[in-house]
């Protein structure tokens, strides 16, 4: 996930300046009597590449399974330390929708990503965050070119998302429409700053205006930068609609990359959180007597049910193993901006 | 709901003052160009009776279904007044997880209710809350004396919650001792206060002390009373934790009245929330596969489906028909104080 | 502020249809028990045009001042109609901080607002939003283009905002700027859509993008739209921040607007909110000090005083009545994108 | 703070068990790349006593002084080491309530508490909390009783809060009614349970009822614990509201040894902390004019100033230095329980 990567793919991230104050950061190694856990110790402050200027660094991180256990008992210390309880006490949690011992841990990241999807971000209320500000600085000339692999028309049978993928020829165009724009914004957000590195107007013959303003020439597809922390559960709740089939492929792979995190830093919820969040299923009350119906061997169509074309459907593909998830909390048009 | 049943039931729970003041502020009627819902009207301040002296009353409410359709399109008029088309819309928001144009309906309750299940309802962070205050005022002699027909024994499968039900003697056994003790500690808090009508001592042989002291010899069965606001979306959210059957019943019963206000309020919110969230379930991974087995016609067993035995049985239970809820949201042991 | 204006004001920022709508549903008038207020009714659902193509609508509110003192009483009417009783208890309630009564007013607003405005507003995070989707819908060719009395050079004196206002030729050549990569940004976008009225491609040569690809091109000063709901404690929260000399010009006149909403709907919560909020300033504990050493008579500096050079030039700034406010809240670096 | 007290103090605290579990986790020691803090590592898991039988215990902690600096800059290493300049900078993010910074420090708690005090601070809801069930286990006969010293009258001046101490004689006849009360109380609380050791009824000729039901009978002032887990930010809220003088003195324990805490933790945010919320005062516009006429010269009346009596009286105490506090946030009636 880190080490060896980061020669060969930095180079288009950081500066050598960044990577330098990361491997030091890296190199203070002090003792604590705080949980902790080696897997997430070994990836700490390191960049993890998303998207093609993108990442997600760990910060800091407080807690492990066995302090979601220690929370849920309230007890005096860190209590058995037979993994087998551990696990089912845990599941037991999970399943039943006990949240608040997942609240106990909490998770610290520097993450940079392109705007739009950040505004999808951001709609996490129960999280904090500290963002770059260009009201007070200067944004970097970094801005998010789709792969051609993932540039598709508009999904035709669902109301939003995408559909199949444009022939290499249109990605190219595609691609060039957006980087053009995106160059020029840039310069000419650049050239409306008129700032020199001395702070001076680089260019004497006319004024520059200020930050807060020459921002608004960006477009949607440059990149910003901030601090998110956020609790165990949340930080679930956000990979459960962010890593969904349905979601934006651009966040997806951030979330993608926060649902390997999670594998390193609580394994046991994470086991638990694959069984019985995402890769289960929530049925309404007219899917639930479907299927007892079913099972009882009657032969069932979607008006025999009760349920709309589209519901049968879904029930359908879900009960044939295709979708992994049905109604799960997919973030759609009324969610996303 | 109100009306005919205030003459009797009242008497326990109002005092004339009270009752004069609700009556008045109920003649006030006028002209509104908000959404404004008939069935709620009817009842609006009216106390809808819970357990022996507690209340809900609805002091105000904020949007309709049709506010719910309004905001899911950002429109700029009321929109389609089609029921059909929204009743849809409002199932796709519900199945989908679309959360947010529930929060765009408010509602604002009045509630009386004893300490102890106060201290479960405010669990629930996401609302507003202004509590009567015993530090400033003095508490009434009201407390909770549960029914026979609701004192039980612990459960002995149940983790928490209640088994057998007392037989008639040993409940009015109970009672009297909550009674008792109820009485003497309310006698107490009387005493150390020593409080006369005109703010001077009663009795001049001794002092009182400060009521924020006195309140700690009150017991948990103790009513309090305190405005309560939160949107449509926590609103569900409290109503399917606290109407489930694993909910503790002095909480259930505020829960149930809850959903009754609600199915005036917002009946098409209503029926999607009953057909998708309160009647439905989440199925794990696991329970999912051995049902995709199941109506393969295979015959399958805990241990062929991967699943512990108590997860089993809950499945079983479930596709019986049986149970109506299986991990779906039950607030237990971690949740509760 | 509403009324007359609409016809010449409306037509830059309403179609005949929305102008429809929202007359109709102005039109309808119909009786409540519920707290109302004529001055908040006489402006319902109207745009309060702000910036060029902006406005706020007031869609809905919850109680009025005497809702407050209902809530902070606990009371079963309205209670008190002494206006002095009521205006007594809530300046109370505002100069000790007291929020929880405030909580219990709640208004939903319909606001349409440029994106680089939308993600300073959305990090007030106790609210709800519902935002018009760009993975669902097609965007408006509708962007801000600031006046020339408001393009002004990068502040000297403060480490972010603006200072001197640019001469006019050089404003038009800015406002030319960012007009041209505007509507070319939307030029490309729609090329990118490539959807014809019908859903069809309008131009069969190619395949269009789906829109959550497209909207990337888009700049920050294109318009996005939301229900935006809050209670009157956040209300104030986001007034008092955003109204303020420190803020943004193009989020503070969207403030200015809040704070005459909000003089008509709670006028006695609004008066105190200017007296004890908005005029009053926070003092340290040093700036306490040299004011008491001040009043006593004696002569000081900023060294005398403890205080650094900024914060002392403050505090004569404040003493002098010449600033308004000091660290009152003012969102500065670190707090906005 | 820690230390050498826990053999006499702990007597009354903690079990042998509990002494063993805690001192076993104190044991280990690991290393990490993490921010650490030596002076919290010192006390971390340590009860520190409260009243006569609560605690506070340190569990874990995120961050450092130079981890809000780190995240106001949204930087890439720990940056400067210089501590002036990393002063300098909290001093500005608290001055202007810059509040995101601060939240990306978390800390995490045991505490033990009486219940009335539990009501209290339960209020601060952006915290994440695991309380001990009462429905799932049984709770420890452990009761607050006042020390003499704490006894009160109602305040003739305060609206509510505490007056003058009781005599000797009286307290202890105080403390002697709520020492009875609260034993009757848990003796009928285990009498009512009937649970043996080994689950089954100690007395075979009666049932037991459930827990949940059980204890509605013990009084406001035994002892629950729980995880609480909050940001810096939140942190400092709940200092500054419960370590005020008009806090009641049972919760203001508390919230000193959180300041304690704090100082350990993130001593140059306590210093600024200090100086720009603890000791600071906020004005009022009217309170502000009229110290601006007084320091130009002019002797004032509450009449002249435009101020109520009361306003009057907390100025001038203020200004004389005799408050530490106005309006800072005291929470009142309205606030509290």
């Amino acid at each position: 996930m880190a080490g060896s990567t980061h020669a060969s793919e930095d180079a288009a991230r950081l500066t050598p300046e960044q990577r330098a104050e990361i491997d030091a950061q890296r190199a203070e190694c002090v003792p604590t009597r705080r949980a902790t856990v080696t897997a997430v110790e070994e990836i700490l402050y390191e960049p993890l590449p998303i998207l093609d200027h993108g990442f997600i660094r760990v910060i800091d991180y407080m807690g492990d399974d066995a302090a979601v256990v220690q929370a849920a008992r309230v007890s005096y210390g860190r209590g058995t330390k037979r993994q087998r309880d551990d696990q089912g006490l845990i599941n037991y949690l999970m399943r039943n929708w006990h949240t608040s011992p997942f609240e106990m841990c909490e998770i610290k990241l520097h993450v940079k990503l392109p705007i739009f999807v950040a505004r999808q971000w951001i709609r996490h209320r129960t999280a904090n965050v500290n963002e770059y500000s260009a009201r007070y600085s200067i944004l970097d000339n970094e801005f998010y070119i789709p792969d051609a692999a993932h540039i598709a028309a508009q999904s035709s049978t669902n109301r939003q998302g995408r559909g199949d993928t444009l022939d290499a020829e249109q990605a190219r165009r595609v691609q060039a429409i957006l980087r053009d724009d995106a160059e020029r914004a840039y310069g000419h957000y650049d050239e409306l700053l008129n700032e020199g590195p001395d702070g001076q107007p680089r260019d004497p013959s006319y004024d520059g205006i200020a930050r807060e303003l020459a921002r608004m020439n960006l477009s949607l597809n440059f990149y910003t930068q901030w601090y998110w922390k956020t609790d165990l559960h949340n930080f679930m709740h956000f990979v459960r609609l962010r890593a969904d089939a349905h979601a934006q492929y651009e966040i997806r792979v951030y979330a993608d990359t926060l649902s390997d995190v999670m594998a390193r830093w609580v394994p046991m919820t994470h086991k638990a959180f694959v069984n019985y969040r995402q890769g289960g299923a929530q049925l309404s009350q007219q899917s639930l007597d479907a299927v007892r119906r079913m099972l009882a061997g009657e032969t069932l169509t979607a008006k025999a049910a009760g349920m709309s074309p589209g519901e049968w459907r879904e029930l359908q593909a879900l009960l044939a193993g295709g979708a992994q998830q049905i109604g799960a909390g997919a973030p759609e048009a009324a969610e996303d901006a």
